[in-house]
């Protein structure tokens, strides 16, 4: 893409109404507009890093069988009231609204109530199962507070996966396969060296204790205790001796960091199966409940906490795996010859299959590099009049100062998958 | 995928609390399930089928140099009281409730004003025009009824771009590309030849006319009359002969249909960022106020139309662009000779890039074929004892009774691309 025609543009000014490094910067860098607080908009390239991100989670989640689909934002009372999660005083995070004749519906924070339900429809026999099904959906919550940019959103985009088993073991077993496809999501936007698998309690969710995923970040909002040795960690509330004794924990080899939650696996077993009434028929012909699990990501609580860990005081950081470019080319000249070999240059790797965003405005180069550094497109590529003199090209990655002057097939081959 | 561990099966039943022929349809199938009335979950088969529709409005607007990004749900009444959007005397469906501070807040029905309240932090000058940006949005509108099924819904995607030139004849100019966009769209998921740029009032959006685009079917809620030579259609509140007059067309030549409105473009020109102080500096440095034009597609309402207009006593009937699968591939037998055979055709086809659903069940024939119309698969393959001593397969297009007996490679050169 032309930068000339890319909307949006950079601005220099940190904007006066956020503290949260990430908001701060992806603002700056036009990837998103607030609305309000915590209430986000996202702009191409802001859309971009979420689509790089959903696709990365999607795959993952196919693998582990997941099929996807989407269910609703407006939600019936009814439901919710059978598990006591309607109530304000239960859940304090409802947005609330009336139809035209004066119904109640809620806005869904989240929809565990509502998928079980409507499987009511779908499992009758043992034969039906396993379901395994996932959806990105924006959640909308009513937080008192929001402080955190994206990393906690009133409005937010999560992947939320529930799994229906016939029994303990086929649900246990898949529960771990989804503990393994998080860490492989972690590992593959980059955060696999500082996400823990941490134990928690199962708050307003489920009465057994629920894994987290707690990324190492000082932008977090929680507080997790590491064990390097055994590679978990366990949340705050798990610090009792009681607990840590359960988990075969030693208090003495934790330690405290800062971290934000990415994801959360919940094992409902039969409870909330068993109080909305999914049950299914067994080989033998009896009724079962259906064991339920729950397994949400934050998406772009996500992205958030990939821009605050790899930003620098220069700005954005994106690894390849969710950068919305490959490569920032800035064209240093506007002689006929240095645009002629930047628009060559850009078709070609364009047609290598190589996302290049080309910096083709009339700015002076200082400006050019601060934008690339700004945005945190993982390469730079330069192209003056120099460069063209040599026949050569000027390769930067972000996290670098190191140059190589580079032919165009030379580039090429490195950047091409 | 095969179809026995695809979520969801079919239903003989037709839902009693639904009247639209579409939402019973889908149900019966298991694209969609009813959430209440008008809000729908849409499940894997309604999600492919959404998917395909925005792949191709995506298509059509980038072409037209859209770029895409996501506004918010969640709405501040200052923008909308502004343009005398906020009230319900002036908007009837609105969904309003309020953060925990007992601000007041609405849930996005539409876009324009947001959108482009944040334009002015990116357009301060003619060289930041002309901007072209859309996005998929969950809308979500406080119908008095809903009662079309997926046709009008409390909660539904909608595809809607938004325009920012320089003047009159730029804003014009794309107007015009919109309109040639969108009748592509219609005429790639197969309503083209029922589909009719339609003259309306501006409504609630403007003073001046806009354009609808309507698409004959019993199943809508509108009324349009056609001018068949000049291919363009008014709906009913232009029918005085002033507007006729205005529009050069014939009382005479209209032929009345019902239709459903499956798009409309709004030409705003410079009314509303005038209200919310859109403005730019032209190349003389004067403040000039920007247009606006804004374009939408229900894309849910739209899988509505095709579904409606499309179906036949059997089933859905979808067209190729936006069917989930190409084939479905049926096993009528379950020796071991058979499910090989079945099982290695499975593999051809989606090797050859195929989209194959493939019925894996014990069921009865009478079954699979009934499920297999019911679904509006495209092709349905058919593969048996009788087949495999034939080394042949039976193919058969959803919309024929005729069958063609063909060899593995002749089908799999007739179906790929």
């Amino acid at each position: 893409m032309r930068l000339s025609q890319l909307f949006t543009k950079t601005r220099k000014q940190v904007p006066a109404d956020e503290t949260a490094r990430n908001a701060q910067l992806l603002i700056q860098a036009g990837f998103i507009h607030k609305e309000m607080a915590g209430v986000y908009a996202y702009l191409p390239l802001g859309l971009m890093v979420i689509d790089k991100i959903k696709a990365i989670v999607r795959a993952e989640m196919n693998l582990i069988g997941g099929q996807e689909l989407i269910m609703t934002s407006l939600q019936r009372p009814e439901l919710w009231q059978k598990t006591d999660r309607w109530s304000d005083d239960n859940v304090d995070v409802w947005f609330k609204t009336k139809l035209q004749n004066d119904t109640p519906i809620g806005l869904a924070w989240s929809h565990e109530e509502p998928i079980t339900d409507m499987m009511r429809n779908y499992v009758t026999s043992y034969r039906d199962l396993p379901i395994y099904v996932y959806q990105f959906q924006t959640k909308l919550r009513n937080e008192l507070r929001s402080k955190s940019g994206i990393m906690r959103g009133r409005e937010f985009v999560m992947k939320d996966l529930y799994s229906y088993s016939i029994d303990q073991a086929s649900h246990e077993a898949y529960y771990e396969s989804a503990k393994a496809a998080y860490m492989n999501v972690f590992r593959q936007v980059g955060l696999g060296d500082i996400t823990y698998m941490t134990y928690a309690s199962g708050g307003a969710f489920t009465k057994e204790f629920s894994h987290e995923f707690q990324t190492i970040t000082e932008a977090g909002e929680d507080i997790i205790y590491v064990d390097e040795t055994k590679n978990v960690a366990v949340n705050e509330e798990m610090m009792s001796d009681e607990s840590l004794a359960k988990l075969g924990l030693d208090k003495t080899a934790l330690v405290k960091h800062k971290a934000a939650e990415v994801g959360n696996i919940f094992s409902f077993g039969t409870d909330k199966t068993t109080t909305l009434d999914l049950t299914f028929t067994n080989e033998a012909g009896q009724q079962q409940p259906v064991y339920l699990g729950s397994y949400g990501i934050g998406i772009t609580r996500l992205m958030g906490v990939i821009a605050e860990h790899f930003a620098d005081s220069k700005g954005l950081v994106w690894p390849e795996a969710v950068a919305p470019f490959k490569v920032y080319m800035a064209r240093l000249d506007s002689s006929d010859e240095v645009i002629q070999a930047a628009d060559d240059m850009y078709s070609r790797l364009t047609g290598a299959g190589i996302a290049v965003l080309y910096d083709d405005r009339d700015e002076r180069p200082g400006q050019k590099f601060a934008d690339a550094d700004l945005m945190g497109i993982p390469y730079r590529l330069v192209i003056s009049a120099r460069t063209v003199a040599a026949n050569a090209f000027e390769l930067k990655p972000r996290t670098s100062d190191v140059t190589a002057n580079l032919s165009a097939q030379e580039i090429i081959n490195k950047l091409a998958v």
